[in-house]
């Protein structure tokens, strides 16, 4: 099963797409959605919105897990995130896909089994994982690869 | 010059549709993407993305006008209507139409000239600006409205 994980940001949205065989997973391709200082806030946007439709569908995953924030450092922050969640959803969405969302909480538990894990351990594990050399770079991709492994990890598919 | 409001939410999503003609507006049409309660999120979206598409091919705005937030109760909220504003920014986007966002403030100072007019003094210069019998319902239709209205009094063609 090939689940693509995905952290927002509208400067910044990380992806990561992993391949589930039973217990083991591994790497299928990692990186950003970068839109440059100055873009206007549609093209950025829209930017996220056409280049994970064009990876979806390259890459055909079957799930999409998105990280869920219900707390931000401030209201401009958390609308920010929240618009492109709104396009992440939707190009799941449009293209078929399960969409599933995951707590940074229920990430930390899923790969580390601890709530109060920080990034580089978090990041550390992605590497062990997923059989890396490195740990993947910029800090969104390797987090996207987080919520990836959460949802391989945590999904149960219905009886 | 057609100019379609929209007052961004994920439960009720707001919208207007005037036509600025020199000094004088004109309804067009108003009313809201309603989603029923326990909808999934992504199924919002992409109820208000595609309502929104239609009503954009249907009527031909030349402009949109969404409410930009800047603060909100708490994250919770924030991240709901930015997930919103982002499926909505993304459809004018698509269609090709010019995108403004104007904040609450500058809503009321449009319409009223007074920063701090409250949400029935808006309610009654739109039922006033455009010439209508009773203020729009819901609230959502009306604010979407006043968003149009503002735009179309602030904006002005570059030269």
């Amino acid at each position: 099963m090939i689940i693509l994980g995905v952290d927002p940001g509208t400067a910044t949205t990380g992806y990561g797409l992993i391949n589930k065989e039973g217990q083991k997973h591994t790497l299928i391709k990692y990186g950003c959605v970068l839109t440059p200082a100055k873009t206007p806030l549609c093209d950025r946007l829209d930017a996220i919105f056409d280049e994970l439709s064009e990876i979806i569908d390259e890459y055909k995953p079957e799930h999409i897990a998105v990280e869920e924030l219900f707390f931000a450092a401030n209201s401009k922050t958390a609308i920010a995130v929240g618009q492109a969640r709104g396009v992440i959803l939707l190009a799941g969405k449009k293209k078929g896909l399960a969409v599933h969302e995951y707590t940074p909480l229920e990430v930390k538990m899923a790969l580390t089994g601890y709530g109060r894990a920080d990034k580089n351990q978090i990041q550390q594990m992605v590497k062990t994982l997923l059989g890396l050399k490195e740990i993947p770079k910029p800090d969104d991709a390797a987090d996207a690869l987080a919520i990836a492994i959460c949802h391989a990890n945590t999904f149960r598919p219905e009886a």
